[in-house]
């Protein structure tokens, strides 16, 4: 479709939601109603029209960007610093290494001392079961009576990059990719989505994508089964609200604990490993208690336990069981490619490769998913805003 | 009261000024005359009150600014990012370590590889008696040097982030905030200002922040009382310069041993670690010998006498001392706050919560410091500039 | 010459040039013809002019430029940031230990995933022969696919930084130097350049400068000396090209083994150490192989073998060779100054400190010539965007 005619009908479609976003944080997509959710994702379709128009639609003048990530990130980094520039944002990263932080200061301090003239803080802590949303909450209380007390002149934006319970701006680009891929949200009614552990050569990864993936798509109707050996449980909070969502919605949710019976027919597939929730909690400990010897021998145990799940692989003979032979495989990248980037991992080389450009798209859209949750708290009127930049 | 009108008396207030800025550095506060103080401080507020009226004072269309941290910050790292940002710069810090610093080339030579679009350079240099501030020198010599012979199309100014001598952009944030509380840089003629050596289970603490407060605070008539357990010297030469600005200003200077006394009757407390002159001075020779040993014997020695010293603490009783029981209590933060950042420290938990609005408003007068700084050094009528920005 | 008029001259020297930069890559000057070559030059001097007449020359409303620096860096990281922030793009370095690219991700992929609102890629990587200009060569077909195949909205230019074969934005600059001092590209034909190896304390330092500098000079008619002790040699094919291209411009390329018949009658001297091809060859090995104890004796055999040649030192007897006596000493910087940055280095004290202005004008130059390469590959008409901003 011409780049143009998109941007109208999502215009279009965007004038008729009433979503409440101006002056919140998006921290969870569950906490938000579907209005805010579809309205988020359609202003982050009608930037990415405005880009390929190579129309700019910066709404600051100055102002700061600041990102704390406590894990690594390549995609994230990248996204965020892309759209906060284009927003009009420059960029500072808080290094709690390089910081005087180790000092003892308290979040609600720090929050406050980095945020004089800052419209946007992005935190990425995924690692610590309990800890990520909790901090992201401490942040987003601090700068809330900075402002209260006149400290603030204005309230940043929180905005999660990924925390223990959800990775909200990678679920939505999936969710974006799979709008893209069906042709509308109504089109993925009733279509299958098997989010699926798969076996991985590392460890201890973090369990906000599934988590995030089954809070998201039970909401669209859709028939979200998630499959994972014995023990690969996520947070018990998350599988009720999924079946909730799902039950709202219309769609299923279902577990299995059978790679095969969740391919099985499936319209989508979301092969990708995680670490058992209760490793996590364990790891959590001994890391606190700077326990080595603990940490060592929990890696070998749960590398040991991984490697008895190595038919956990999306191959070819798995990708035959799905709809047609065909089902969208769906990653939030970097995939653990079997003969790629390790011996044996989540994915045969052959398969990814055939998915590899939908992944690129659906990891194309998270810049913009990104821009438009700070358009969203930032812009009294989107839809104004965005028409007056065409 | 009314930004707005706040801002068209500070306006009315810088008209009468005659300052020494355009073109120059911001090293010491002691090297500038008192109508550039005050002009510097009136162009912080009114910045100040832009910022809050929502309205953009950028100067520059583009270049960079450049900041170079021989010691931790988070405070003064994200105060320069906001301030060279708020006027239009770009930033860019110089890591010495991922630099060819390390080849061995010089101070001069980097100063001028590292200004060719560069309009700011901000310096932390705190750690090293005699060391920082002859850095800052050579670095604004260095581009002076490149300015006169034509490498440099434009001289870049230097603004002094903390060195060995003074800590600026803190001690003007200081005074902000007592001219905020007081009401006028008149009603502090005569108030009581303790500037308190106070007990931290640290050590190493620079000594520019009780220096720069104490040849800051005497040029405003102030009856500024330095108090420190025998053997906690500052720089002699910033004893006798507090007498000689105590004395022009028509106010008063002395010093205690005792910080019951230092507390008796005052309006404002200032209770802060530092390291003695002598620790600090042996400490740079024996980083400088890479004697392992003989640091780890100095902390030893040091925390140990610390120790001799705890019941100089901010406490509820101490403050009870203070004018009505209520002075106003400074700190440059982070404090070692007792009960919440150590076990026992600088201030009671109680104490610093009653005041934590007020050290953060204090802290958040900082970005504006240094964007004035910026400004009155790079614009050559501040005034006209800043009501065009109305 | 008047700065205004200057900037009118290049200007009409462009407009008769036919060169072929939009959309292109500059990765080896060798690769550009010379009319590309020129362009990119005369752009570079014009913006300088633009920069020193105070005129913003912006290009880009928004858009992040990255860089990938595999090395250390002073000149080059700031030249990059200077260039880019002056033509409107934020700067993020993509730093390889921060990110996720640990767990194994393929060059494709990465550069695609960094890329969704990126201009400009900026890779310097110069410590392996055979590696460098191969992963850049990998970058640039990978967002060349990534904007074919619609992932990326635009595709990013790639600027080379210094590679294993050459180091354009250096050599471009170090001939910016030569113009400006001899006057025009005329005045260097006949010119002798002597780039002769120089003894230094250390080891390990990349090919790239020479290489670049004997396959650039020698299209201008230079008569182009290379100098270095037996076993100090370059790659083969820069040699074979520096002897095509003298052949071409009708000037000479010779190699002697004596820095004194380098510098006879020279007009230009470009003194600089460097590692032989051999070692640099065997060192990456050794590294790939984690053979810290080969890579140990590798450095000892190599200091002790450089040891061997102290007398390959640009002293005031070896200058005195040079015609009249005052032959042009240039130098990338970081020079090994004996005496100054170690005890006997690449040139004497004074000789280096009598054109160190030199040294640093020529530095000067690449800030802009970086500029130029990113101007000439995004703008579609230079000549007609540059005037507009005059």
């Amino acid at each position: 479709m011409d780049t143009a005619l998109k941007l109208k009908k999502l215009l279009s479609e965007l004038e008729s939601l009433k979503p409440d976003t101006f002056g919140k944080d998006f921290l969870l997509t569950w906490e938000q109603d579907f209005d805010t959710l579809k309205s988020v994702m359609l202003i982050a379709e009608s930037l990415q029209c405005l880009h390929r128009l190579r129309k700019p639609f910066k709404i600051f003048d100055s102002g700061l960007a600041i990102s704390i990530f406590r894990d690594n990130s390549t995609r994230t980094r990248f996204s965020f610093a892309s759209a906060v520039n284009a927003l009009g944002l420059g960029l500072s990263e808080l290094d709690e290494i390089k910081s005087q932080i180790a000092h003892g200061e308290t979040v609600r301090e720090t929050a406050n001392m980095i945020s004089f003239l800052t419209e946007v803080i992005g935190i990425r802590d995924d690692m610590y079961p309990g800890e990520g949303h909790t901090y992201m909450l401490e942040v987003a209380n601090a700068v809330t009576d900075g402002y209260r007390e006149a400290v603030l002149a204005q309230r940043p934006a929180i905005v999660n990059l990924q925390c223990d319970l959800d990775h909200p701006t990678q679920s939505l680009s999936d969710l974006l990719k799979l709008k893209d891929y069906f042709g509308s949200w109504e089109a993925l009614k009733g279509k299958k989505l098997a989010m699926s552990w798969a076996y991985s050569p590392s460890y201890g990864k973090p369990l906000s994508v599934p988590q995030g993936v089954i809070n998201l798509m039970t909401r669209l109707g859709m028939e979200v089964c998630l499959a994972y050996p014995d023990s690969y449980d996520l947070l018990p909070e998350t599988i009720s609200r999924a079946k909730t969502f799902a039950q709202e919605s219309g769609g299923s949710f279902s577990i299995v604990h059978d790679m095969k019976e969740a391919f099985a027919m499936a319209d989508v597939v979301y092969p990708k490993s995680w670490a058992p929730m209760a490793v996590m909690q364990e790891r959590t400990k001994l890391l606190k208690a700077k326990n080595t010897i603990g940490l060592k021998d929990l890696e070998q145990h749960c590398l040991a336990e991984n490697a008895r799940h190595k038919d956990w692989e999306c191959t070819e003979d798995m990708m035959r069981l799905t709809r047609n032979g065909n089902a969208l495989y769906e990653h939030c990248l970097p995939a653990d490619i079997s003969g790629v980037s390790c011996a044996q991992g989540e994915v045969a080389g052959s398969v990814f490769d055939r998915y590899r450009l939908h992944t690129y798209q659906e990891a194309g859209f998270k810049p913009f998913v990104i821009a438009a949750m700070i358009f969203a708290s930032k812009v009294q009127n989107p839809l104004s805003t965005i028409k007056g930049f065409i």
